[in-house]
């Protein structure tokens, strides 16, 4: 079975680069990737925060929040 | 023929946390990783500052720098 991971988003120019190179990256056999946009999906910035993301672009995976640069701090998405 | 991706970072704890989930992630039947520990190897720093590495760890990918998290600013590594 694989892997979830989830990559949150908002939209951004900053979280599209990102999401295009490392969603590529991803060995699909082994990973799920589940797309956020946090923008259009407010009710779960509450569950992004509980990961510890604090903006987007992020990826979380076993619970940890990777931030790849960064496009918009995660207050600013309420 | 695989890419060539880089993972550039300094050891510290945020790139081996960073390190160990990403390169995990890795299709590597289509990516290879090359990791380079830019303390141990400072004459890849300016290689590293010409793709846009602002700071470790960092991921580059078709020339595109992604930074994540945020272990140490480039400049302390020099």
């Amino acid at each position: 079975m694989s892997q979830k991971v989830t990559f949150y988003h908002a939209g951004c120019p900053v979280c599209v680069a990102a999401e295009n190179k490392l969603v590529d990256l991803v060995d699909t056999k082994r990973f799920e990737v589940e797309l956020v946009h946090l923008g259009a999906d407010k009710g779960r910035i509450a569950e992004a925060e509980g990961f510890g993301v604090k903006s987007v672009p992020a990826l979380v995976m076993d619970g940890t929040a990777l931030h790849i640069n960064f496009g918009a701090d995660i207050a600013a998405l309420k």
